[in-house]
């Protein structure tokens, strides 16, 4: 791999950039992304050039999607005429099955593997780049492929594989369920903005997502609405169980399942 | 006053002690609690030395019950004959209703004024008791009363004053609503083991709260099951809102309010 295509220099790309620099990678890396942006990764040290996007395309081994699910899906029939043939094209996105779904429609000279990395940090672009962001995260790729497993791991993440339609139900219970609990806890409390005066260290943890840019989340909720529907249904029939348990020695069975659970989250 | 005597001398309690006792109180502080926590909390400094409760209460210008909610309901009742006249009797139980009705039948020769602080650790027990427990936290008081203001102003709380009533409402909301949500949360990830392998820092910290000791939630639930009912269903509700508007631009919407009422907590 000579060149190494970045589309969308920002937090999750512009990290990658870096850490797979550090990790000793010798090709050109060259990104994609407004003028702007590519004069702050310019000067983040993250790329070596900005192309436009066909441009880079044609040129590169690897092509890397980092951009917001709907662009990536723009992006992937943007370049399926011209990427090179045997390259290697992969993306970052949140949801995986819409843009599997569209790789396979748009990408047929090149191979394409979707991938996500389950990181980040509260503040957003390669300004805040950082070529450890991955260390010690989960990086899902649905399929094997020996270049990026190689240079994945050489950045400290946790390789974990699953098929799209896994992914996608996996992350609506750990990572949309959350938001949406959190979300829904925040419109509980704006109703009632008295509560907020007797807000402990718990409400703090659980409303921190609360805060979250709908930005972001507006395409993970589009391109992933049926596991997230079904998640919430589960999660409504287990609030309306605790709710009937209250008083019951029930509850203390929920307590202790739950809590097995979330130490189990703690221990991988 | 020249005698407070807490009962229960555990996290909350020790602090309290410690907490006066570091903001100048030169009386004796008596603590109530087992031979073994009477041993830790004296070597911990934060009593002068432990009494049986009856003894203490007859002793006191102020007691300060700091057990499990259960415990200070028969505690109120132990200590109704023998409380000196005209002595303070108050609480830091984590619901109000049911410890101040109970006050109001048991309590006759002292004043009563029930208390919660919104303060607390992971860890538990008067080896970890702090006197800087209560700085920069919320100490609900259910009535006016000097020298308990004066006391907790100076252990660095900010005091709020509610109704019994008020306080299970707001608390319902702010503190056992979180817990529910974290406990639910917790249980939908317990039915599907592999999501462990692709939670976040948002899982982490929307399952913190799962971890609770039931030991302590057992009290709260039975004692302020109705307000929590309520506020089960108003988060019911949110969350069938949010699944109805998963793709819809009412979704922003909901996420701009919660966002504005979690920040709203952090401004407090």
């Amino acid at each position: 791999v000579d060149t190494l295509a970045i589309a969308g220099v920002g937090l999750i790309g512009g990290s990658f950039a870096l850490a797979v620099r550090r990790a000793g990678f010798q090709g050109r890396i060259i990104g994609v992304s407004s003028p702007k942006t590519i004069e702050a990764a310019l000067a983040r040290g993250a790329i070596d050039a900005g192309l436009p996007l066909e441009e880079a395309a044609v040129a590169a081994d690897v092509v890397y999607l980092a951009q917001p699910i709907q662009q990536i899906l723009r992006t992937l029939d943007s370049i399926g005429g011209c990427v090179k043939p045997g390259a290697l094209v992969t993306d970052a996105g949140s949801t995986k099955r819409a843009i599997c779904t569209r790789a396979g429609k748009s990408i047929h000279k090149a191979r394409f593997v979707g991938g996500h990395p389950l990181a980040g940090k509260e503040s957003r672009g390669v300004e805040h780049a950082d070529a450890a962001l991955f260390e010690g995260r989960p990086y899902v790729l649905t399929s094997r492929e020996p270049w990026l497993e190689e240079w994945i791991a050489k950045t400290g993440a946790r390789l974990v594989f699953l098929s799209p339609a896994k992914h996608d139900r996996l992350v609506a219970l750990a990572s949309h369920l959350p938001q949406m609990l959190s979300t829904a806890l925040g419109s509980a409390l704006a109703d009632e903005p008295d509560a907020a005066s007797v807000a402990g260290p718990g409400a703090m943890d659980m409303t921190r997502l609360a805060m979250s840019s709908y930005q972001i989340w507006q395409d993970i909720l589009a391109t992933n609405a049926e596991p997230i529907e079904a998640a919430l249904d589960v999660v409504i029939g287990k609030l309306e169980e605790l709710r009937a348990s209250l008083r019951s020695p029930e509850m203390e069975k929920e307590f202790e399942r739950a809590s097995k659970a979330a130490r189990a989250l703690r221990e991988i």
